[in-house]
């Protein structure tokens, strides 16, 4: 199996990428390999200078790459050797079985819309959030940030997006999916969470416990959170906030450890045609380990052919 | 000055919300008064009990009570001797120049558009919560529950409404508002949330200083946090549940101790003709004492005459 990282993304690239390739080498399962894609002069110098010496890293070249502020859509039609435009062809060509990147968050998204593609039946393909739980584990929380605006069924289908990754890359049995909302009642929210939990709440496929409030975050109510990617984004960068704030006070906890982005590395893409993770992009060679490491959980789960068999697309 | 408490509102009334009082009395400046409405002969007793022997209290006999899980609407109709409906009576009749309660907030907020009502030419009064900053203050951020889905001319009103309470409640000279956002870039967000920069962007009376993202919560970029009451109520209830997590794990700082609740004692209703401040249900004495004293900051600073001065309603 072959995890394709992008070696040119990210504020430490490809200094950070290449070392977090190395962390992951040492980890990965036997039959998995990372395809390291960029300047290829550059990478081979970087592995040399870092003393690599392994066979679970290979090098493909990419000239051009994306920078952090370049438009999505246009970054991509002008730059067709960008390490992202390469990893997402590599990805559909079936020549990697997983890409991620600590690029430009937009390009990921793009790229995969105009490559894999949604899965048919997918109405938004999103991005979800792991969110560490007190009882030790991680939930999921989805919509992130791709879908500012979530029409009703596009929430109902977060809460099966999410129990699908919940069940198979979290080994979380029968996930508990709840609405995040401002209060428990059902008649509480927007009218579109209003009419998101009616759905919820008659969808066979899903575990639906109700509403769940903001304090609800991190116990055990809900494994899988539903929220639009507008209210998602700002939940999950404020945790973030709350790891930064600790952490200078030199405060630390097991728990509030897990807020930091590189204990998980990144966040799936969930919903297209292949497993894509798009990570930090201040990422550390722990951050871009911690990324290839999940990727090979989503591979080794065969998470997008689930999402295929969810929606009756194969 | 009269603040009208109602005794009766929350978890641990009236106990607590007695000895709150109790302890505010000492804290108030001389020509204010506490107007402790409920069941008069308890009310009494407790204060004989606990001690009490001043003048600054007066008891205000309500012989109903708004139960916190009553529907608002049809309880403040079928109960109007309770402590609610007596208190924004009060409030109204210019009885008492202040209302808070830690009772039922859906009844709070009914009470306030029954009795006093919205300002004219606010077009829909909110909630503010008070969100400690790292450089030693608090901000504001509405709204915080009061109004789910916010259309842009809301949302620009909260920029306004926010930067009232915050020049003259908080003290803060020229607050910068910011609109919580998925990210900074103008384009970001919502249909709503993008539409609502645009006005806000060329409002002359507030200090707009663009998006703030999750992470911009705590630090000093916005005093004024405008979003709409969905998002800002599960903001708000998340950081209270990091401070409970840290204290159960005895983990204190003087910074994240005030993401207690207690610290603040309420969150102000803006933008109707009166001062209220409902406060959280599980009040404490420290809490209600806060309460208190709060909402003597917004008589003293003649907060609710400055919403009628801005709208030209006075």
């Amino acid at each position: 199996m072959r995890i394709a990282l992008d070696a040119m993304g990210g504020d430490f690239a490809p200094e950070a990428n290449v070392k977090g390739a190395m962390l992951a080498a040492e980890q990965l399962e036997e039959d998995y390999e990372i395809l390291l894609i960029g300047k290829e002069d550059i990478l081979k110098q970087l592995l040399k200078e870092y003393g690599y010496t392994g066979s679970a890293i290979k090098v493909v070249n990419a000239t051009q790459v994306i920078d952090m502020g370049e438009h999505p859509t246009k970054a991509l039609t002008q730059k067709p050797d960008s390490s992202i435009a390469v990893g997402f062809g590599m990805l559909k060509a079936g020549k990697a079985h997983a890409f991620c990147s600590t690029g430009n968050t937009g390009a990921m998204l793009v790229g995969a819309m105009f490559s894999v593609k949604a899965v048919e039946g997918i109405l938004r393909p999103s991005i979800g959030g792991l969110v560490p739980k007190l009882n030790g584990g991680f939930g999921i929380i989805l919509d992130v940030g791709a879908n500012a605006d979530c029409k009703p069924e596009v929430l109902e289908q977060f809460g099966e997006i999410g129990s699908i990754y919940a069940k198979y890359v979290l080994e979380i049995d029968n996930p508990k999916v709840g609405l995040m909302n401002l209060g428990e009642e059902e008649g509480k929210g927007t009218v579109n969470t209003q009419a998101a939990h009616q759905r919820l709440k008659v969808n066979p496929n899903i575990n639906f416990i109700g509403n769940i409030e903001g304090r609800d975050m991190f116990n055990d109510k809900a494994d899988v959170i539903v929220c639009d990617g507008y209210t998602g984004n700002i939940i999950l960068k404020m945790a973030e906030s709350i790891y930064d704030i600790l952490h200078a006070k030199n405060m630390h906890d097991p728990f509030f450890d897990k807020f930091n982005y590189e204990a998980v590395g990144g966040s799936p893409i969930l919903g297209i045609n292949g497993n894509a993770v798009i990570g930090h992009g201040v990422s550390t060679p722990l951050a871009v380990c911690n990324m290839v490491l999940q990727a090979q959980k989503m591979v080794a789960t065969n998470l997008s052919e689930r999402f295929k068999k969810h929606t009756g697309a194969q």
